[in-house]
């Protein structure tokens, strides 16, 4: 298991947190998706690596931008 | 047409706003809904009064809680 991690700006509540859960959520691979609005934390788990252009692709199309947290 | 004009409390984004509106939208007779996160503001308008009751049960139904404003 691989787990990814990216800081979100823009969430504001829980809604905000399931648009992008659900979007993140179609990305094939994907077993585990934390999500705090509060922080602005997303940590997306998968059993093979993830391209962070898919993850960030997955958080603009609900709205957002993040960046890939090292 | 009757509008009428409520309160609400604790929503922060468009998809509060969204939630509210769909409840809203729900109630028979409503013709048309204004709403703002930022403000708060609620802005009911139908042909004939709806009871403050179904207006208020819609917001809580949406998560959040609202007062008439006269």
């Amino acid at each position: 298991m691989v787990t990814s991690e990216y800081q979100i700006t823009g969430m504001s509540c829980g809604h905000c947190e399931a648009s992008v859960r659900t979007e993140i959520g179609r990305i094939a691979g994907v077993q585990n998706v934390d999500i705090s609005a509060k922080t602005g934390k997303l940590s997306v788990s998968a059993q093979d690596p993830i391209d962070d252009a898919e993850i960030l692709a997955a958080v603009d199309e609900a709205g957002y931008s993040a960046v890939r947290v090292p």
